[in-house]
């Protein structure tokens, strides 16, 4: 099934394979992307979409001195079995096995990490300047999607690399597609670059017509004076031509041969290029091909029919978006706005029912965050939905354009705390940090889906920016908390009183609390379980009351510990002047690798087990 | 002198002038900001820029229901003089008194708060689309520069706006400058439209010529086919055409008669349109028109003269681009990134003496700092020299691109703490909160200029990123504190020993804390100074020296409380069990709003009397 792939060992037996050979090739890694992702999940739709892409690329440029950066890190699964581990996909994304995204200690040919999107021309920028001003000689290649090019920071890149006429390549990866549809003017107007495939006939033909026409003399004048105004008759990429880039395309980019032609005739162009190669998301596995959203990031599935199993519990995100249908039914003046995950983050019922009160932005959480702003301040109740490690982008957006303003914004965080096998560019434990020092925010976390669910509707009738922060997955089910169903800002939730030590837990680590209690109650030991469903502001009634009383006060969550939950109970009860027992359990500083999301709870002593172990120690 | 100012009392007034008083009107206006900012200080040249623009705005579109967002902000003077606020700008800036930028506390014509550049587009568009849902009826129109215009967030925006056809109107304000000379290959395209002023009668020749012209049937062929190829060549602004924004432009932004019929005009279109008007920065004042940096933001000033008071002390900014001359002299694998601030950040000499080591990317921070993590994996040792308000831009790009990676990268992060008359939108008293809780970032602050020198030095030869951060301003020159010429992670500086009292400031703040040292001694109380150099690490050993012996722990910072220096101390006591007296001092949690440094220092109590005040109580 693999006999060129058992027997591949280098980069160098690429550049020496025929044409037939290298399409063989493309097949059998096509079957082993399929057969792997199908039994660790990972990201599937994009690789396939990149094998050829990906082999044009290393048999035209020398990976051992050229720099090779991928955009978004998760299309590199077909870079990994090129350049040594093949061997090691049965433990994709698995805690101690191989990254999903591209990791210099894994490998001298990842050589910059990308996770989040939309970097790769700023890095490989910089590392082209560094080559110039090194004296060395290699070349740069950036690979970006249509999606990630709608990202601030790849225009913002755009525009500086056009400027200085550094040599680099930018290969433009172009599906139509980010997560799901590519939405945008510029993916409009990438569209209509690809809709006349006969570009370069038209052009043929209208320079012969020209040489052949004898002009009146006034057009002959006109045509004179727009020498550079023709040529935008005749090159399609005229957006990159106008930031100074020259651009060669588009074709194909599951043809080797023409990528091929392409990208050695770019080695040789003076200043920045971009190829834009036409791909298909999925190519060459038809359930993926059909649905690249579902195929994007996949969990485990059968090959033969592409099904994948479904869970039994209910995710937060699933009611996150039941929520917003329900709210949204009453109230029309609540809209929703993303960027480029309408599925993951639930809203692919919303859309359906509330096409005009939808808004996906594309890659843009900066744009999001002020979108919403501006939608506030014209009397809609937004509703931005965001990965917690997304909305790192849009930090100076929620602080500047939010709250300053105290707008009634509602940021709904998914993917908060431990997402597991994505690893450290997406795990969510920082937006606590990153929140709470944000004047005129109020921060929540939900105690479970159902909880989630009364919070949004509350929250979209506040006066002011609300931050709710839920994780990845669904709900503990062994345990069933009751729901609040109405808040005050501030005002915690005591679910019972034991003894003298007080578990004060938010979100997602109330159930492990809860899971903690009992394990402490058999050994004996009483406490009172405290839901801080309010990160800000924290409940300053109860806990001087608890530290009036002397509890033993300890606060857990899925957050880094500087800066969150605890750090505020502490700084909180210091104000106060109590001299009290107080101890922080959350991420330690440093960043997270990928691994299953129990596994990683577990390794960082945040599961019940590990909790009570610490816990009894102090006690 | 200022006899229409004297009488305008109302918008309505405007509507109603000829040309001749609304060109009288703008020489009046013009002599006002000149008269009143030579007094107070402020953004002069941007405003003198937009006299006409402001005045063709607001007799075309009606105020009283029309949106009219301002980009910046700090181009709203003219705004303000025309709704209402005329008698306020003696006490422009000043504590109390009226803002340099929109406040919708001041004025219901204040309709969004703008400070950092780039977020007009997004927060027009979302009140656009409010409008639309919600069935009102009013023109919504962003005004935006050039220079703001490569931000990427307003990139993503126009990438927004072209796709769903939301009726807005965006002018852009094309003075090439954003607060220096704009860069990038957008403002290079810019150029080209402006070169041809006689774009509007070539489009008349060439429809003529066209017209008379007895054309091959091969060429007719062609041309039919390219129907809006053609267009590329008739429409000057193909770039915005391309994402979907009808272009109208370029058209004299000094010349209210054409502006007038031009905005006329974009009030009928449906869709996005995009005025781009050509104005002159500093536009009838001779000093700020040949030197529109200088009077971009200006401290009072001789208006005769255009000489403005030349401070005393050297300010850190200067400080810092000596060392970076210096330091880039030695190694020249060192250079300096600014975004578009390369006078304010004090590399004006480093530019001149390495240009090819000396990279302006523009307004685009996100970009500025990953093209740094390449450059450093590329073999470089890059600086990249930055606002404190201005890198929460790059907040992701901090903590994925480059700690994530553990890169190299020396940020060096101006106009820490509070920056005085800017406001609320420009104090950088975030930046610890925001930075330290970032795994493997190193974060220091220098008690003088002379120590930023030689932190500066230390810091471009560190294995990791490091963070300095340095105030607005110079020293306070009453005393002279003998700067530390090296440095070991984590180890602060006790600078001089005395009673069980410790002072532990960072940055600026030591020499406040050393005035508070000598009044505290005045009062019979002896502290013991120590300079919290590193701010991250902390000093664990020195701390827990303290601790043993019962010192009474205060610290002091200039930055929120929450998630700072003393939130550090406070977190690491409490890990080590302590059940000490720990204080700390720094900014609570609200937005700062204008008013002198000095003014702001002592209305929060950070000054050295409130801070002496604050303790003796607690002692």
């Amino acid at each position: 099934m693999y006999n060129i792939l058992n027997n591949y060992n280098d980069l160098d037996q690429l550049k020496k394979m025929s044409f037939g050979q290298i399409y063989d090739f493309s097949d059998e890694l096509r079957n082993f992307l399929i057969e792997k992702v199908s039994k660790t999940g990972g990201h599937l739709a994009s690789n396939l979409g990149v094998v050829e892409l990906t082999l044009s690329l290393y048999r035209v440029f020398d990976l051992n001195k050229d720099k090779i950066i991928w955009d978004v890190g998760h299309q590199t699964y077909v870079h990994k079995i090129l350049t040594g581990r093949k061997d090691k996909f049965d433990n994709l994304r698995r805690h101690g096995g191989i990254s999903g995204f591209p990791k210099c200690c894994e490998s001298k040919y990842d050589l910059f990490e990308t996770g989040h999107s939309s970097t790769s021309i700023s890095a490989a920028l910089g590392m082209a300047r560094a080559r110039d001003l090194t004296d060395e000689k290699y070349q740069v290649v950036a690979v970006i999607g249509d999606g990630a090019l709608t990202g601030g920071m790849a225009l913002e890149a755009l525009n500086d690399v056009g400027y200085r006429k550094t040599n680099l390549i930018i290969v433009l990866n172009d599906n139509q597609m980010s997560i799901g549809k590519n939405v945008g003017g510029l993916s409009t107007y990438l569209s209509k670059i690809r809709i006349d495939p006969k570009y370069n006939k038209f052009k043929f033909e209208f320079n012969e017509a020209l040489r052949k026409t004898n002009l009146g003399n006034g057009l002959a004048d006109s045509l004179k004076k727009i020498k550079s105004g023709i040529k935008q008759i005749l090159v399609p990429g005229m957006f990159f031509e106008d930031m100074g880039i020259k651009y060669l395309g588009p074709i194909d980019g599951h043809n080797i041969k023409e990528m091929t032609k392409v990208m050695s005739m770019a080695k040789d162009i003076k200043g920045p290029v971009l190829i834009h190669t036409i791909t298909k998301k999925g190519k060459g596995y038809i359930f993926a091909e059909n649905n690249p959203d579902k195929f994007h990031g996949v969990s485990t599935f059968d090959w033969m029919t592409g099904k994948t199993p479904k869970s039994s519990v209910e995710s937060y995100s699933e009611t996150f978006g039941d929520a917003m249908v329900e709210i949204a039914s009453d109230d029309d003046k609540v809209v929703a706005i993303t960027a480029a995950m309408k599925d993951g983050t639930g809203l692919t019922e919303f859309a359906a029912k509330f096409p005009k009160r939808f808004f996906d932005v594309g890659i843009a959480e900066q744009h999001a965050v002020t979108l919403a702003a501006g939608m506030s301040k014209g009397g809609l109740k937004p509703v931005f939905v965001v990965y917690s490690t997304f909305l790192q982008r849009a930090y100076d957006q929620v602080i500047h354009d939010v709250c300053q303003q105290k707008l009634p914004v509602v940021f709904a965080i998914d993917r908060a705390g431990i997402v597991g096998n994505d690893g450290e560019t997406h795990q969510g434990v920082f937006d606590l940090s990153y929140l709470s020092h944000m004047p005129n925010i109020t921060i929540m976390s939900p105690k479970s889906t159902e909880e989630l669910k009364y919070m949004l509707k509350w929250s979209v009738n506040q006066k002011c920016p609300i931050a709710i922060r839920y994780p990845r997955g669904g709900d503990n089910v062994k345990i069933h908390l009751k729901p609040l169903n109405d808040f005050i800002p501030g005002k915690w939730e005591v679910i019972n009183n034991g003894g003298k030590v007080a578990l004060i837990a938010t979100g997602k680590m109330v159930q492990i609390a809860m899971e903690v209690q009992h394990k402490l109650k058999n050994n004996g030991i009483e406490t009172t379980l405290v839901n801080a469903c309010f990160v800000k502001p924290i409940d300053k009634n109860l806990l001087k009351n608890l530290l009036e009383q002397n509890y033993k006060i300890i606060t857990i969550e899925d957050n880094v510990l500087h800066g969150g939950l605890g750090s505020l109970v502490l700084e909180y009860a210091n104000l106060l002047n109590y001299r009290a027992s107080i101890t922080n359990y959350g991420f330690e500083d440093k960043f997270i690798s990928h691994g299953d999301v129990d596994v990683l709870y577990k390794l960082y002593g945040l599961d019940s087990d590990g909790l009570v172990e610490k816990i009894i120690k102090i006690i």
